[in-house]
């Protein structure tokens, strides 16, 4: 039997992408100008540069969406899966995950790291986080290593029983992490951002849980290399998703 | 502390269905025949419903699809977690699932009942199942009550000494019960039924997890019994989604 | 041949509809409540009156969207086809419409009626119209039905000389009227309308073109009576949807 | 007033695309294996050939399609508006076409090659065509060109009294050209195929117009490079989507 390992963190790859601004801009200008070259698209000087800008900046106030589907994103990522259950309810992405019906899953487990906020106070919905003391982290470190050491072990028993992997799995805890690909466009990729992360600036109050947000921090950092203009008029409009 | 719960079944009940087969036969007749009467679509003598199923059979078997999606039909379903993973997988459909991060989850575990095949064998994506011993019976229940039991006190430990609900509940295993309401229209269902039940006469092999065949079945039921014509031809088809 | 035959309003149906404010609420209580009755739910008294204003409220403003889906509105319209091009770029819906490959387009045509601002100012994505002048009235109905007179000729002509309806049918002008059967749930019927109405008190500004208007503001009115909660919540949250 | 221009083919240009082989069968192995390196995956000798092949074949052939949703074919298209209007009811894809309310639309217009057979027969859905008469070729030509120019000259003549485009553009045939930029994956690309194309060896029977099966045919072509397992694979298995 491996031996059990303990994160937490997150991993956040981008395997492959086919993102920038030029075709941003490019579908917008099939609308409203009809043919006209991908060359000049990508064209760069100052004045063609505040054009570009000034166009962008329309099309997320005004809502204009569909010009930022014409891209792809994927990443791969590791997270725990009471994460992946968050992450799985958006709909428009593309997803595979590795199977418990077909392997054997690897004793890696999530504890919340010394920075992750425990106490909750305030409304349903409307959640405020602050640190627990020594003693409750403690506590958090102590219940979820010896469950999941536990779990595990009665896993590797019935999988040495010789009972089905997807019979044994079903005691495996929430916080055994996991692994997948998964493939977004820049716009829905703009609304799992919307509502997995609560940085400064949000026209509307977001409240995600931080384990998905860790994970939402780190797709939007390579989003943002990929197209700045796009980000910065995510940001300057309230970061809600056109 | 309530008192741990273990099930072996699973709950679905329609709570909301607006689904007939006379409202395939009018959307489709809208294509062919432009404006009819839907008492023309409903009205039913031998002949008409000789040359209603005719329809049916050929919008199924030339696959065209889009007539089976006017219509609606909304689940409550119970069922352990790792069933529930699987579920959302299927993204033309429309969820609400009982949240860990709102509430205090309840303690009902799932455990294999005496008729669940508990060994696979052959190759992956085409495992068979057959029965456990009755060492391997007992075993299976043995660790899946310790270990439910065991996380479900931490949990509660962790709750009791003011830890957030959505960080102690990562400690619960897969076989917790979660509750959702679930809307498809009948082509969604189609498509969910031909990849979720491995039941007779089926154009493609598929090998789902009994556990949520059994969730697929009771759907399946009270659907053959709202929309009959539009049953028998997926029967008649090879169970594939038009 | 049958006499050609002008229009100049939409026709808008309510075909068949599963949609109330209580389903909203029953789903939005099972993430939060976990299991309620539907009687629950469905109850009304001056106390639960209020309550359930604000949950729904709550869903609307924080981008609650998922209880909005457990429902469906089927709609059959008659609208000429420049509005169908627009309608059915809306993706999360069911359409079904009347074929020109299977049979015989009717001879109705669109004709802008005496209230149709036919003047254009201002910048692209942000036109205001006026009306036209006597003369431009006049002129746009000669135009429209001397073309739309022709048009129906020669499709008659190739159709009687045995030239395929699917090829015939190439010369017909976008302002044949044409039928459809169009099935949406209430989060995708708020999208349709934030875009395709410029009603008072919408949050952000939208432009959309007089004719698809007239067929959205008749969708909104069958709606705004099943579901009056969520439509009065729908305007006080500046016509966004969720 | 630009010069009238006929046509009788479709553009289609491959814009962008990240679309191969290996990152469907990465994507497939996350499930299966869980951490691999991307260089495994693309690392190619006659050994892993096979079994890449094989694997890609299973794939197709039970039905699992997320695998081949990870990538993204951007392509630009030129064709009449009734080509469009089959075009966008696939839903699974992203689109921007140019728009008649902001641009004044270009007088190019499609007129039957002498290739394209004029007489249809057999039933509704399974229509079988033949070569017209060269009388019938010489009516369909003649009628086409005359309506074509009449709607096109009123037009202009409504544009130049004043009258705002998206008005005057409704007197315009379907059989003018629009142009868009469209987005799919290969997943929804080989349904696209499935649906519009009809060569040999499908396992159901599709009956497309064959001007929208002639932008198919050369947006196949273009995939057929870049994903050249997946594309002999897609052929093997009926050329149903998987």
């Amino acid at each position: 039997m491996s031996e059990i390992q303990f994160r937490s963190d997150m991993t956040v790859e981008l395997v492959r992408a086919s993102a920038n601004d030029a075709d941003v801009l490019y579908a917008a200008r099939v609308s409203t100008q009809g043919e006209q070259t991908l060359e000049g698209a990508l064209k760069s000087d100052a004045e063609t540069d505040k054009r570009d800008k000034g166009l962008i900046n329309y099309l997320m106030r005004d809502r204009h969406g569909s010009p930022f589907e014409h891209n792809s994103l994927t990443f791969y990522v590791q997270a725990p899966i009471f994460v992946f259950r968050e992450f799985m309810r958006h709909r428009i992405a593309s997803y595979n995950e590795e199977s418990g019906r077909y392997r054997e899953l690897q004793p890696v487990f999530y504890v919340p790291g010394p920075e992750r906020k425990l106490i909750q106070v305030g409304k349903p919905g409307h959640y405020e986080f602050h640190d627990g003391s020594a003693e409750q982290t403690a506590l958090v470190e102590q219940e979820t290593m010896a469950v999941t050491r536990a779990s595990y072990e009665a896993y590797q028993r019935m999988l040495e029983a010789g009972i089905a992997r997807e019979v044994a799995r079903i005691v495996l805890p929430l916080n055994i992490y996991s692994s997948m690909y998964v493939t977004m466009n820049s716009r829905s990729l703009m609304n799992f951002l919307s509502l997995r992360t609560s940085r400064e600036g949000t026209h509307f109050p977001s409240y995600p849980q931080r384990e998905i947000e860790m994970v939402a921090e780190k797709m939007e950092d390579f989003w943002a290399e990929l197209m700045p203009l796009t980000y910065e008029s995510f940001n300057a409009n309230g970061r809600v998703a056109p």
